[in-house]
């Protein structure tokens, strides 16, 4: 088969650990289906704020363009935190999203049977959750234009939230074609009733909902979705959203699955090419200690083949073996309901390799 | 005792159902507590489209101006909202948060006894739930420039966020001197790891916090503060946040109490002067059937009573009769568990009336 190149960025504190393991599948998956992966390592986040003086150095950002898809574990951590910006380990990440035009987060939310009790809400609220929220990642007040000025009440701070036609009608036919493939609806989430930028998103919505009369399209205002998520978060099949309304509703919704360890994500751009990652963080209080949950990180890599590499095959033999590991009872201390019984970081991917 | 002038705006749909009730109430407490008040009536929102043209007709503002409290029922419905931008009821709200510098809202967000099963959270995760978002209400991407231009890549939407310290520093300053009163925990909710706006936010949050040196303070970033509130409501007490994310956080943790029908709110500016409503909207589909719940807009005027008036013994006695009404097992629709014994509107504001 023809070789992919696979650009590593670890990261920080369990990234190094849990990507481990998933390199370790990924290893196997090249034995059973005869895949071929050359990974090539890159510093990102506090590590290379550390060692080179930057979170994104040219040369890891030269290897992510050289590749075929990225595997991120994660940033940052209170080393860092106080940081000026420009060392500061997210200012790495919004410049690799907006360096690979990264511009469509794709973030399921669905619940694991062994962790159906861990959620905060109640199981028949839960039931049948299955949801993803496609998140614009490289416009809005992220990148817009940030400053500060001597205003007449003292000192004063602007930022720009800027949208254009092109970039929401990109992201909106996506989250529309995902929908397709699933149960053919589709929120589109805004504050038409305040912003401009959500004015323009949703004339732009209904300009092209009609290339998708399979597909049932609502509005919803960000604040009532923020409700209807923990009202009837079942009812909900793909959310499309911008990008600061996508990072606060992501979460929430990966929150009240109570399966947040074991979300993974995709980060993508227009072709093929993607960046896969937990969405779990670094979790620097349990970092080195061999502890970490790598499951996310292993099902990041099935989304990978999935959406990038097209090897359905792979992908469903890594859920397959997920499923079964877990069935199984096996359980790191996350998820472990006896924790003297959980397991560690390496123990677990080595049962998901045997299972695949 | 001197009387109070009160500007009534009830507004569209149970609007003005469920402040004929909240009169009736504090009709009751000039009797027998001796206080007096003057009712002056406003139109406002769809109401005032329809009758004036406009959603906030000048002689209301002058109404509520004039006035020592507004008491306003709710805005809005479907048959307003297709229209221009400013033909719509929510032109009107901000219109009316801007034109009376109601710069600070104040969301308690708290669990009903009766209502402990509605929520959709685990009662054991809820129990203890007692919060307070205090929503920054007339600066940010609310009020901000907004408009459209032609960019390289089509039209172009913008909108401004924009705080200046004198701004920040008031409604910190306000949620400080409530968490004072209450558990002594502050959480500042912003963005400071991507917009320059909370940057300056928690600066001036750093920079403020030790003046109260009794209120533990945490910054939460609001991605994760969305997240937090799922996992551990009861501990949190006051949340300060901008305008933007405390529209969206404050409809979160008020859905997560499963009370949201009975939720109060206040909108303060400086001074003793306020605006008062319940939380819930105007709910067109039940209007005019007289079934609404009316005890948010009561528990509105207790609110009132106790931040604008100081009235604190008629407050208490709303507060009691509410809660022994309840306690009885009278209940509207929606609160109901058997709908077949659920009473209506006016029977539930005169139960609340006679147990004054
Ligand atoms: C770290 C931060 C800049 C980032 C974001 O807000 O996009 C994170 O919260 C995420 O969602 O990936
Ligand atoms: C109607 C809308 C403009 C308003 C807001 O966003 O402030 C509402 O959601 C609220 O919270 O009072």
């Amino acid at each position: 088969a023809d070789v992919k190149k696979i650009a590593v960025i670890a990261g920080d504190g369990i990234g190094p650990e849990v990507v481990a393991e998933a390199i370790k599948v990924m290893k196997k998956t090249e034995d059973v289906f005869g895949y071929r992966f050359e990974f090539e390592h890159g510093l990102f986040g506090g590590i290379a704020i550390d060692e080179k003086g930057t979170p994104l150095p040219e040369d890891t950002l030269a290897i992510c363009k050289k590749a075929d898809a990225v595997l991120l574990g994660a940033v940052g951590g209170p080393k860092w935190d106080n940081n000026p910006k420009e060392l500061r380990p997210e200012t790495g990440l919004l410049g690799i999203r907006k360096a690979l035009g990264l511009f469509s987060n794709i973030r399921p939310a669905n619940v694991f049977d062994c962790l159906k009790e861990a959620s905060t809400l109640k199981p028949e609220v839960l039931e049948g959750t299955d949801l993803i929220v496609v998140r614009e990642l490289t416009g809005g007040i992220y990148f817009g234009e940030k400053f500060r000025r001597e205003g007449a009440n003292g000192e004063e701070a602007v930022d720009t939230c800027v949208y254009n036609v092109t970039e929401v009608e990109r992201i909106v036919r996506q989250a529309f074609e995902i929908a397709r493939t699933r149960r053919k609806k589709l929120a589109s989430v805004d504050k038409a009733n305040v912003l401009e930028t959500s004015r323009l998103w949703r004339e732009t919505v209904n300009r092209i909902a009609p290339d998708y009369p399979d597909v049932e399209l609502e509005h919803v205002l960000v604040d009532n979705c923020a409700m209807q998520l923990l009202r009837r978060p079942s009812s909900f099949d793909v959310i499309v959203t911008e990008n600061m309304f996508g990072d606060i509703l992501s979460d929430e919704a990966a929150m009240l699955t109570g399966s947040i360890g074991m979300l993974s994500s995709a980060s993508l751009g227009e072709g093929a090419f993607g960046l896969y990652e937990p969405v779990h963080g670094s979790a620097p209080d349990i970092a080195g200690q061999g502890i970490a949950n790598p499951i996310a990180t292993i099902l990041s890599v099935a989304l990978m083949y999935r959406l990038t590499f097209g090897y359905h095959d792979a992908a469903e033999a890594i859920e397959r073996a997920v499923k079964e590991v877990l069935d199984a009872g096996h359980r790191t201390g996350d998820i472990a309901v006896d924790k003297s019984k959980a397991i560690g970081t390496t123990a677990m991917g080595e049962l998901i390799v045997n299972a695949i």
